[in-house]
């Protein structure tokens, strides 16, 4: 049995700041659909986004309304504060047909407790909301104005609260010690498959007594000219000498990441590989050291790209992003990037995930840190060497 | 390095099946979003699908298009035989922004190619296709038609071929090992968190030389209360004497899933849980033996409500589904249901995994098995006793 992750005050006040927010954006409703979400506004947390579901915050409900798939109505009620009248599960019958669609159902749910009218905001970019379910709701609700809610809940979810970093912390113990394990695993002749093998076990068994959750995104362990993209997941081939490895891994408690990256080269990597992780180390300690409060994130990235410009290496792709609670497929949180053009503020207990990697034609590399904003800049969660590690 | 998991020829057969689908539905060009269908049809494989990609099946083009976010465009060249020219990345600057969507892109090349007037088919009900990427894609195409192309690739899917089975076959083997480690593993005081961590490290090191895959739903593990739903993922509490607990599970090899589902009792179960596992084994047996090319899917469905007529539990959802190749958050192929109206005659070389769980109002069962259709009938992948585990 798993009980909400929170306390119930701790709920309550996240309703409120989306309520809070639903008023600037003059949403009436807003229906949630992206899992991390749901789980942050409630508790609520299952595997059964295979399905549509959602979570209804209405300005006129004192509390927000589940609408589960009928099986999972139970995991409402073991993993939330929610009363039970405000669990609900739709009919099977509903489930992957051609006529019909869960939405339906939760329309004319939004006509018995009057949420029908007036603006509703839908998560449009949300990876759980397909067009099939935008067309089913829209066309339910004949009476609505419609608005683009996404990313209403997740600019709540950037400041994240004592409670919330604590188990952040705990993620970071958790990878701390999962990367290590990593790193040892990598040798030649070694399977990958084998590598991961330890890793999971590590990364779920927990460290201190604390147990690891499943990451929203699966290790990833590109090796040799695999490298060269940044998303491969592993193989049963085993570690050559003479090729680098990247392990890109997360900690997770209570569904909270802690994502790290790290390469290890085994043999004397080319020049090009060991001048990339010297830049990338000035680059992350430049970045670091403007991630402050007040600063915005393209000028974090400033910082990282006038070290590159001094090494001749050239990276196109945003360099980090907001992190925390999350489902697959991703850790990041969508909403600020360190990159030209994202002019937000960083505030007081922000994380984010600060990633540079280098492709390269034929290999390549990441070094990344988890980092929080405290009043006197970025603070590491973990104290993990970055250089690539070389292994004779 | 990761190379295609088929050969040319059978990804180029694939292809032509779904231009035959898509003549029959009138439709010209399909976008595929589903990573599913991706790699089915190009072998494409990389945890990207966090950002919008999709595969272009043109009915004027001889080769299907791959488009991805730029730093994964490299996976493409690594896991598929498509040509390099068409592999294309788009630039990072598209990824999540409120002002423009890689799907604008994504019209643009098709304007390049040619493919962007006549009928283009939407995958409308797919995991990775947000409404955001629908209403862009629309408005990229001022020219087009647009029909729901959703299924029109998992139809085709569903017919497995000889290679497809093969790695069934040894995502077969995995899945019996991993769930007697799964099972010996579940003991009183034994937190769920290490039982999982044994589970992960059994289903990924594999076995006979046979590395695993990650599976595209985690160990389910609800326990006691927890198991009257039957999507709760693992906590670190510790197991506890007179709770059962649910293990649902998979073996994957290549991207291609057998799951099984199997319930261990700690002590002795009280008689409506003895009673729900020996109603489960008669359904199975019974549906088992009514899965046979010519009987529909509803057919096999009666066999089992007949079953369970005889005992007094309930179950509305359905029983079973397709299952094979997949990507999280679902291995079930979308396409058939074994429930009530649906009348897909089933065929040869389908694979099915049939789950009939009971969930009562404090506790829960599950039994699966995990089938190929032949000629003579419902072959199971492994020979696993069905019976709940009872350990005293």
């Amino acid at each position: 049995m798993t009980s909400p992750a929170f306390s119930h005050a701790e709920y309550t006040a996240r309703q409120d700041a989306v309520r809070r927010s639903m008023e600037k954006a003059g949403i009436d409703t807003l229906v949630v659909t992206e899992p991390a979400n749901m789980c942050y506004l409630t508790g609520y947390d299952g595997w059964s986004f295979y399905t549509p579901q959602c979570l209804l915050v209405a300005l006129t409900l004192d509390e927000p309304v589940l609408i589960v798939r009928g099986m999972d109505a139970n995991a409402g009620k073991v993993t939330t504060h929610l009363r039970h009248e405000n669990i609900l599960g739709f009919p099977d019958h509903y489930v992957q047909q051609p006529d019909r669609h869960p939405m339906d159902w939760v329309a004319e749910e939004m006509g018995r407790r009057s949420i029908n009218g007036g603006t509703v905001g839908l998560e449009m970019d949300s990876y759980y909301f397909s067009p099939m379910a935008y067309e089913h709701i829209r066309k339910g609700l004949p009476n609505a104005r419609f608005a683009n809610g996404n990313n209403v809940v997740n600019w709540v979810r950037s400041i994240k609260s004592p409670a919330e970093l604590a188990y952040m912390r705990e993620a970071a113990k958790i990878i701390a010690e999962t990367m290590r394990v990593g790193i040892e695993a990598v040798q030649p002749g070694v399977r990958q498959c084998d590598a991961v093998a330890r890793i999971y076990d590590t990364a779920i068994r927990g460290v201190d007594g604390i147990g690891g959750d499943y990451p929203a995104i699966v290790p990833m362990l590109p090796s040799g000219i695999g490298a060269s993209t940044p998303h491969l997941t592993w193989s049963d081939a085993p570690f050559k000498s003479g090729e680098a490895t990247i392990l890109e891994l997360a900690g997770v408690r209570r569904r909270y990441h802690c994502p790290m990256a790290r390469t290890v080269s085994l043999g004397k990597p080319p020049q090009k590989l060991a001048d990339a992780s010297a830049t990338i180390c000035d680059g992350i300690a430049a970045a670091l050291d403007a991630a402050r409060p007040g600063a915005t994130c393209e000028e974090v990235e400033a910082a990282w790209r006038r070290e590159l410009a001094k090494s001749g290496f050239e990276k196109e792709s945003r360099i980090g992003y907001s992190v925390g609670l999350n489902y697959p497929p991703d850790w990041g949180e969508h909403t600020m990037s360190l990159r030209p053009g994202d002019t937000t503020v960083i505030q007081p207990n922000m994380t984010f995930h600060m990633i540079p990697g280098l492709m390269l034609d034929d290999c390549g590399i990441e070094i990344s840190e988890c980092f929080l904003i405290t009043e006197k800049g970025a603070e590491c969660f973990y104290d993990f060497p970055r250089p690539m590690v070389v292994k004779d």
